[in-house]
């Protein structure tokens, strides 16, 4: 096999204003350029084929113009550089001792949307195949950060119980849909209650472990709420902010935990952030906010790794082709994918970009 | 003495709309009326002359039209109830064996706006003259419940060390003042700034402790609080809610603590809450919102009262004159007085009623 002399990459042309719309045309965001690849490895160095990017939410955040670089848990995009990305990638040639060619692994801090990377052999993670025929996708997804996000979220930021009432929201998404599992079949909570958008999603999360999935494109989701939580609400795992979060706070139990680990609804939209009007309900129920990222559980990746493979063998956690939305992507198009994170549709679980 | 035979006392006589601002005149929220009190004392039982009365912003919350009870963390004060409130009184008559006569009480949840009341023993806590000349109304401030909401907040909730900076809102009010005090003289935190309104109030929170004190009147408010937190705010123990609350967010170090303790901009207001709009800064820089009240801590009154003495007797906690507003009010103008916490003014450190 001849190696590529070089690669088509999707840089950042404009930061996006904060409060911006992106839709499916990003030409004034993105840019599709070539670069080219050193003709020859250094010693230690592999070149990786990326077979796969992980689509995320955060990325929204990266990418927003006026942001205080201090603000941010990780250094944002600067216009020019590759658009950053989580990806699982083959490795096609290789000048490192441990890494072999034909190998699949995870781009730790070095993935993008590009079609091949150069890079160290220590920003790469080789990856074992799975059993039971599962995608290796899912180290992009359940059995990597998001799956990782969920476990540690759950377990170490909430803490839930078993005789916890745990609500979920962004129930059906990637993060959302682990942490359901992991609360109804790892911890045994009392009672999981999702939140989605449709009927069915809310039918796939009841299927995975929700005691009951709540739609909230339905007009009578705040009665709902209600009506399902006499006794209130112990742990709150919010991934969507805005609206849902604001009712929420009226929901929570004295002396409850809300784990803040994202608001997809306020990251691509237009005018200003929904302000949490009812923020009292902080101090007179004492709520605890925490929030959180999984980066803060770096090292204890191991254990989390471990914990998600073992439930899994023991099939608490169900995986497969119900928790990824693969979508088999030209390059030219990656931008597109990753975008349906922000449309209302028929994604389901984890968003994966798979490069044709 | 012949002893009295009614009490006047202040009904609640409409719920407040959630939303209503509640002005001087407060005909058609409080009713002045006159009860009848028993001629003869039970075994266990004083009759206690009311001679001050507590001021504090939580009672707004209680006496709130449309709040479900169920989120109060007392239950709220329903129509036709004398209106609740911290009491200081002076026993007249005494059926008990511990409690004499002459002797001056805090009243323990069973204080309100009326001039005497007939109570079991067990509600009464005596209390010692204090030191110095200083005026007993401390029992209801620095050394009463406010003291221990500032104390166990800022050491407990909080957690303050010494290579904190921390921020005080409503610096100049009852708690605040406290909380700057215990924050840098007891603790001996590295930075403290308070935020309090005008010029004058903003002098005296620097007098007693604060680094700094910034004007929320001030048009430069948001640039003088940038200039001084450089490198952000480990603990941000917020009495205020609203505006100055979702600004602050923008100013929290990663992994900092905010003790959520009241929202006084937001109680007596017209429409609805100001929405906090930042949140996304809590996720994305961990931090670690905490409400409280200081009734999670009833186990521990004897340990605060105890340190909040000790740093008295140290000199650490300045109280005397300054550290109170004391107004002189005739028993038909209670309310009146009550409504100044709400008003712009000059009121500094604890509001109290003293009864004429």
């Amino acid at each position: 096999m001849s190696l590529p002399s070089s690669t088509k990459q999707w840089i950042l042309q404009h930061k996006a204003r904060e409060n911006a719309v992106l839709g499916s045309s990003n030409e004034s965001t993105f840019k599709l350029v070539e670069k080219p690849l050193p003709s020859q490895l250094e010693s230690g160095q592999v070149l990786v084929q990326v077979v796969a990017l992980s689509n995320d939410p955060a990325q929204r955040t990266w990418i927003s113009a006026n942001i205080d670089k201090a603000r941010l848990y990780v250094p944002p995009v600067e216009e020019g550089d590759v658009m950053r990305a989580g990806a699982l990638g083959k490795i096609i040639a290789s000048e490192s001792k441990t890494l072999q060619v034909g190998k699949h692994a995870v781009l730790m801090g070095v993935g993008g949307w590009t079609e091949y990377v150069v890079t160290n052999e220590k920003s790469v993670r080789p990856v074992e195949d799975l059993p039971g025929g599962l995608s290796r996708t899912h180290y992009l997804g359940a059995l990597g950060t998001t799956g990782l996000t969920a476990y540690f979220g759950i377990k170490d930021v909430c803490q839930a119980k078993k005789d916890d009432v745990v609500v979920v929201s962004g129930a059906a998404g990637a993060t959302g849909s682990m942490v359901v599992q992991i609360a109804k079949h790892v911890i045994g909570c009392k009672k999981v209650i999702g939140i989605a958008g449709g009927a069915e999603k809310c039918k796939w999360v009841e299927s995975i472990g929700a005691d009951v999935c709540l739609d909230y494109k339905a007009s009578n989701l705040w009665n709902r709420l209600k009506e399902e939580t006499p006794d209130f609400v112990n742990v709150y795992f919010d991934n969507v902010g805005g609206e849902i979060l604001d009712q929420m706070l009226t929901r929570m139990a004295r002396h409850s935990t809300i784990a803040a680990c994202g608001a997809i609804s306020q990251y691509n939209r237009d005018g200003e952030p929904i302000g949490i009007k009812n923020w009292f309900e902080i101090v007179s129920n004492r709520i605890n906010v925490k929030g959180f990222i999984v980066l803060d559980f770096l090292d204890r990746l191991a254990e989390g790794m471990q914990a998600l493979r073992e439930a899994v063998v023991k099939g608490q956690i169900k995986i497969g082709e119900d928790s990824e939305t693969v979508v088999p992507t030209k390059f030219d198009e990656v931008p597109n994918t990753w975008i349906k994170l922000f449309e209302s549709g028929g994604k389901q679980g984890k968003l994966i970009t798979k490069l044709a």
